[in-house]
């Protein structure tokens, strides 16, 4: 397994998840599921003994934080946001320079995985496919029709592997009828953002799909462990196009017949929400008159909750939500108001 | 009007107002309408034009904090809590002692009026008709089938007075049903606990219905101007029967036509709960998606809320409520619960 180099593309403010969630710590940064490790920790942890290295790539604004709590990653600190692919890119590009035939892996930095041994059949299956040239995506195999997924459409087995098969194309979030065909199909997956690939494959495919990205990329590599990086991430980075890796390469390659998915049947959650928060986590201490619900708190302060069912309380030292599950995924639009007021320091 | 004395008695918790009202900071105390004056200040401001003096009678703990409240009131400090006719009963022994002439009224603490021209009006009134020797209540015109108070059952009109009548009998908190009857009957008013008599009548009245209760209460009043008050208090407080001046006097003298009611058509409220205090006060500030409700808010932290309506929400220190109007009358369960779960500083 020592050709894989895991990447964790550490980026977004999780502001569904807000007030726990902040611009300044980041969902991936925070223990939500009182391990005593923070999401993107459990994901180095579930990877160190896959890989010949884990490589974390994140904002400048969180480079010490992630430095700290994984002193052994390699932390790759962007300039500036420019989505998944220039994030993947830049690392799969300075770890070929280093090693030409390294596997690269990308694992999103806050999804919560029980089946550790799951993971790892899965991971080592990818690799293995990888190996042929292939891009390969771990899909999970779904367990509800839900809409919060884009789909993965599998095709043929492939010979001489466990459980791969080929990928026929990629869908977006479906509508609820959409979802239940899938379901009913049993050829979809869902599609979770971990893609395994030979970092010289995904190199050429971007040559050929986004030639100007990857020159820009192959420019700031080659400079990458030398005085030079800075110049070179200042000329080039914000040049770069904001895309998604699924849409510049897993797309259109799919098309080609070049993917190929692993299915995984681990347990998975991205904790997208309060809703997946309580469902994984215990509430905290709370006293519950009539009532139920989910309360998190880093404060001392205590929570009462009397004749309200559903509800979901955050406390922390400057904002406190109450909400419901089922209003979970508008939480983001709080933040938001905050910051049309001025509170910046909210965000 | 110089010969009324208003007396103030300042007991209870208000729990359904719990966290803003606490043990340490009864309701009384708080200035819970934004205008810069407890309610015991606003109560006490109401009567000061129209009394002699204003005597605060409330528990030790409190003393203190009233004294600072009211600097011209004289504060009458109760060993333990009796209930009202004892507390109202050793302030009239007491004012009787200095002026056998003194005629008393009683107003609860926590009563908000806007409309103080319709009060000054109500207890004048009562002051004229409590001159004829009788028991004066001022009751409220019901403006609505109420079943959180108790009713007064007005008989006939009185000669010579604006709008006083003769009192049939007091009636305990009636159903709906009940309510509704009270209200399309026209001649009932809600209890709201204001009695005005003269103090030797009101003394009379005890000596003859609670002998034991007349007899330590003259004790303590005879030696409260002098070193002995302590001494009196020791041996006699501890022996006052606890109960109401509604049980105790009203009740039972208007069954021999011996109290009459002034109709009180101000605005009142007693501020019972949060839905109470979210009718007549505005909301703090916070962030409402797809939301309503009420916000008290005593802290620097911001509330979001996301998806509910009805909620109020209460912001303190150390404790924080999360709640609805409808369940209002439930919350001082809440503070119940941490009591029993050892978190009596939060009572």
């Amino acid at each position: 397994m020592s050709r894989l180099h895991a990447i964790i593309p550490a980026g977004g403010a999780g502001t569904r998840l807000w007030p726990l969630s902040r611009a300044g710590h980041p969902k991936f940064l925070l223990d939500l599921t009182g391990t005593g490790r923070s999401l993107l920790q459990q994901t180095s942890d579930r990877l160190s003994g896959l890989a010949a290295g884990v490589h974390v790539v994140t904002g400048r604004a969180h480079d010490a934080a992630v430095t700290e709590q994984l002193p052994d990653a390699e932390v790759l600190a962007e300039p500036s946001p420019r989505d998944s692919m220039p994030a993947i890119g830049l690392a799969a590009a300075v770890i070929a320079r280093r090693d030409p035939e390294a596997i690269v892996g990308s694992f999103a930095a806050d999804h919560v995985i029980d089946d550790t041994a799951g993971f790892t059949a899965a991971v080592r299956e990818a690799v293995e496919v990888a190996e042929t040239g292939r891009v390969v995506t771990i899909g999970l195999t779904p367990v509800s029709p839900s809409t919060a997924f884009g789909y993965i459409d599998g095709g043929a087995r492939l010979d001489g592997f466990a459980t791969a098969r080929s990928v026929r194309r990629f869908v977006e979030k479906p509508d609820l009828e959409t979802a239940r065909e899938y379901l009913a199909a049993g050829t979809y997956a869902w599609n979770a953002g971990m893609f395994v690939v030979r970092a010289s494959v995904l190199l050429d495919h971007l040559a050929r799909l986004q030639p100007a990205m990857h020159a820009g990329l192959l420019a700031i590599a080659e400079v990458w462990d030398t005085p030079e990086r800075e110049t070179a991430l200042e000329e080039h980075w914000p040049r770069l196009t904001s895309i998604a890796i699924d849409h510049a390469i897993a797309e259109p390659v799919s098309l080609d017949g070049g993917v190929a998915v692993v299915p995984g049947s681990f347990d998975w959650t991205d904790l997208g929400d309060f809703a997946a928060l309580a469902d994984r986590t215990s509430s905290a201490e709370a006293v519950w008159v009539d009532a139920e619900g989910f309360v998190a708190n880093t404060t001392e302060q205590t929570v009462s909750v009397v004749g309200l069912d559903d509800v979901v309380v955050v406390v922390t030292g400057d904002a406190i939500l109450v909400t419901t599950r089922a209003a979970a995924q508008r939480v983001k639009v709080a933040p938001g108001q905050w910051r049309d007021r001025g509170r910046v320091d909210l965000l």
